[in-house]
This record gives C-alpha cells, structure tokens and sequence, in this order.
C-alpha cells in the first residue's frame, strides 16, 4: 500500500485555505496542504492560544491566529476541523466574513447533524460541502498529526441536492490530492453506515473498558497485565477523543442507537449459545467474520501482518 | 520494549520437550526452544499429516510425528498446544506413556476446564502444572508461530494445592526461559480475569462483525471500504481461530456470562445516556477509559504508537 505523498504541486489548489482547529485531523491536513503545496497560503485557526503556539512551533501554516473570524477572510476553502459540538458557534461567527464563492467543508463524523448546525448559518452564494475523511487514530493535538494519514482512506462527501456541482468537485480533488479516495452520499446514508463501521465499535470499546475498571474480584494491575489477550485493542479505540466522541454520539442518535439495538440481538443469541453449550452456532459465527476480516485486507484497508502488539518484523532469530 | 531472545542455553532446561499441537502457539513454542536450545531433544506431534510435514519442512522439531502416544515416550515436559475441546481425548492417549516424573503442561485460555479434562487421566508420579501464555496473534497454523511471541508477556500458572512445586518450579523456569513473566493463581481466579480482558472482548468483536455483515441497509462493500473507522479493530480480533475460541466459550461459561452480564448492564446505561442526550455521562466515561489505555503502556504491555492502519514511522514527508 502506498505510504507517500506524491511530488509538490506547481500550481495550489486553492489560493488561500483556512484551517479551524488543528487537533489531529486539522493538523494532519496541514502538514499535507503544505508538503503538496495545495494552497497559496495556508491559514490555521484555534481558539486555544496553546494549540496556536505550538502550531506556529511546528510551522504547519503561513499564518497562526486565534482569531477565527479573522482567519476567513478571503479564503476560498474553510475547513471546520472541531468538535461537531461546537459547528454553530463556529459558523456564526465566521458567517459574515465569508466572501461569495467561498467553500465551506468540515471533516466531522456525523453530517445530519453538521448539516443542520451549518446550514442556516452559510450566506448566500458560499457553498457548503460536508465532508469526513474516514481516518484517525486514537491520539489528539497538534503533535499527533502526520501528512500520511489520509493516503488509501476513504473521504465520503455529502452534498445536499441544491450544492454547486464545481464545489463538490473542488473539495473532492482536495481529499484526492491528500491521497484519499472519495465516495458521494446522503448524510442520512453515511451516518446509518459509520454508526456500524465507527460509532457502536467505539461504544462497546469504551464500554468493555469501563466494565474491566469498575469489578471488584478483578485488580486493575491484573486487567493491565493481562491484556494481550484482546483487551488492549479495545483500550486503544477507547483512548480516543472523549469531545469529539461525545458529540458524535450526541448527534448521531437515531442511526446509533438502531444499531446498538441489532448488536444487542445478535449478543442475546450468543448468550444463550454459550448459555446452552450450541458450539455450533459459535463455531459458524466465528468462521463467517473471518471472511470479512480477509476483505478488508484485499481492498487495501488494513496490512495482513498480525498484530497483538508483537509483529513478525520483530522476530529476530531468523525463524 | 525488549524484542530479542537471549543467547541459546549451554546446557537444556529439559532433556526431552514434547510439544503436542503445532499451530500459532505451538510452534511459537519449538521455533523459541530451537533458538535457545532449551531441549535436549524437541518433538513436536500434531494429528494432522498436513502440520507434521510443514512443521518438518519449517524444520521445527528434531522429531515430528503423528503419532502422539510414541511423541511422549520419556518426555520430561509435554505441553498441550490443542484446543481444550481435544483435551481429554489427547490425555487419555499419552496417558500411559507418560514416565514418572514427568510434566504435563498446557497453553489453552481456560484453565478450571483444562484441569478438569486432564486430571483424571494424568498417572500417579507424573505432574500436572496448567499454563497460559497471554499471548497470540489472529493467525493459526505452524506457519503463523515466531520465536518472540512470547517476550514481555505473561505466562499464567495454575497448580492445584497438592502440585509438587519442584515441577511448578521448572514451568516456570521455563516461560521466563522464553521472555515471559510468570504469575501464579488459582484457575478459577484465572477464568475470571480472562474472561474479562480476553473472552468477553473476543466475543463482542465477533457479535459486531456478525451484525455488521447481515445488514441490509449498508452494503458489505461499505462495511469494508469504511472500517477504518475503528470496525477494522475488531475485524482483527473476530478472525482468531474458530475451533480455539468455540472451546473458550463453551468451557468458561460461567465466568464469560457473568461478565457478559456486566457489560449488558454497562451498555444499558450508556445507551440511556445517548437516548437522553446526557453528554456528561458519556464524556466523564471516555475520559475515565483513556486513563487505563495510559496504564498499559505504561507497564509494556503495547507501544505508544497509534495504529489505526496506518504508523507515524510510515509518514516520509519529515513533517
């Protein structure tokens, strides 16, 4: 799978792109935007003081300010890289600094919901495309970014009937030249599909964690040493952005809990599988995911080299 | 994190290993006692002609062989590397082959049912010490095994009262042998605290894939293309090996529904909390669950990298 950006452009994408918050996502975006030169200038945006400093320290953009309304004047593409919590008092305020024909996208993981909290805000004549670049990892901040985070990911954009068809392709040459592949879709699509691919994985993550930490017959010195056996993975996913993951699952409430509904049937039956010895419906059900498993490994999404936190790479007696 | 085995031993720890069952942990097992010469004579049986040729074309064991009653004649160690559900069946034909003295050990993920099936059958003068390396990948098979598995994980030892601690002694040994810490417990104890850092999650990462695939509303294309999302965690976990974790089920069903009982309630409340938009609780949750992910790095049970697919030393741009 390839794992570099290609060569700088000659020419930038866009004449002036702005940034707001350089968290992961936002500061991945800067660190490509910069390496490909895809914009005239590169405009970073946060309203943490601290963050600003350390973006300036990094050199991620052209210009650093805490002034968000400022940051968009006269940018062509806006991209929203903050909680989706905080969507509305962003667009509020940098709505009337927006100039006509500007773009505005974001990067959040439900788009309903970025949909209505954007929307009344975006003038007349400046095009609103939602975007989500299906990548991460479970770190935060400025310093976790890295420019190859998006190469072979998938970026879903979800333009309402009425978005400017040139818009939609301006942001998807973006996720492009990022190295990302883009697919088109509903909002109400998307948010039914990464409630099952992102949203209820997290959920039970974060709550098998918080299952292990609060029993009494088992130490938490034993929960941590132990962990090799499958734990780890979900403490992993379970480290990720407590904000950001509040407001997903604020948003995304209907597509989330239908299918938190579907999970908890299929786990009732395999309770009482185990319940009731029937190791066959056992031995089905875990020889069907291995299927799955081996697709995603075939398109590309994930490396066949195992990993419980020992590679093979590692092994260094040659056998 | 330590990811090499020391120098090979001048002298073995035991004349003769008998290793029965060369899959992922088996040959893990040979491929480590190779290296460090830690048997005089290694033999490895398997009941699969298919294994016993690939385990002597990987050339893994001085001796492989089918027949498993021969394997054992004047081991001083023999460990069982097959699924518990072969237990029984394996114990009743090494039985009488066995020499005084020798000892009976095993990998297998539970132990209460382990000793259940083996005790019975294990003769008068020969010691039976259980084990458990935390330890494994999602790979099966003499091929899927490396020497280092083992290293910095722990190596769970089960002896019942009357256990002459010479021979618990000597299983010991031999997992520090091979880089692994070693702790002792009582097999229930064992059952509990793995079932909640190992089988539980095991079993939730094969429900959600089950669930993810008999979707009608999103397509199992999208489910692929869009796992990056944190699925593809589980993905990886839910393609361990079928028989291996129908026995787990169906041999710690106590322990598994009880925690499984407690990640029900769990999950209830958080999927209250997200019906009744209560941010805090979700917020004070995922902020509480990052604190354990913390712990196990802190303690090298995994690295700080992040890994959703994709590795900040792959990122070529100096950024």
């Amino acid at each position: 799978m390839p794992d570099r950006l290609g060569p700088p452009r000659e020419t930038p994408l866009f004449k002036r792109i702005t940034l707001i918050g350089l968290g992961l996502i936002g500061s991945s975006i800067a660190r490509a935007v910069r390496h490909l030169k895809l914009a005239g200038t590169l405009v970073a945006a946060d309203a943490s003081p601290a963050v600003i400093a350390r973006v300036s320290e990094l050199g991620l953009a052209d210009i650093a300010t805490t002034d968000v309304a400022e940051a968009v004047t006269d940018a062509d593409l806006v991209i929203l890289c903050v909680p989706v919590g905080a969507y509305a008092e962003v667009a509020a305020t940098i709505a009337p600094r927006l100039k006509p024909g500007a773009i505005v996208s974001d990067v959040g993981s439900v788009k309903a919901a970025a949909i209505a909290q954007l929307s009344p805000h975006i003038p007349p004549g400046v095009h609103l495309v939602p975007a989500h670049p299906v990548a991460g990892t479970e770190h935060s901040g400025p310093d976790a970014g890295f420019a190859t985070l998006f190469i072979d990911r998938w970026s879903i954009l979800t333009p309402t009937d009425d978005t400017d068809p040139a818009a939609v392709n301006a942001v998807r040459g973006f996720w492009r030249a990022l190295g990302s592949n883009v697919e088109v879709m509903t909002a109400q699509h998307h948010d039914l599909v990464l409630a099952i691919t992102s949203h209820v994985p997290h959920l039970i993550a974060y709550n098998i964690v918080g299952t292990a930490a609060d029993l009494e017959e088992v130490t938490q010195s034993e929960v941590i040493k132990f962990s090799a056996g499958g734990f780890r993975d979900f403490t992993r996913i379970a480290a990720s952005d407590p904000t950001m993951w509040r407001d997903v699952f604020l948003n995304n409430k209907e597509a989330v809990l239908e299918m938190l509904g579907r999970f908890n049937e299929d786990l009732a039956a395999l309770q009482r599988a185990i319940r009731w010895g029937d190791g066959q419906t056992l031995f089905d059900l875990f020889t069907r995911t291995r299927a799955i498993r081996r697709n995603i490994i075939a398109v590309g999404q994930e490396t066949p080299e195992p990993d419980f936190g020992r590679r093979r790479g590692e092994d260094s007696t040659g056998q």
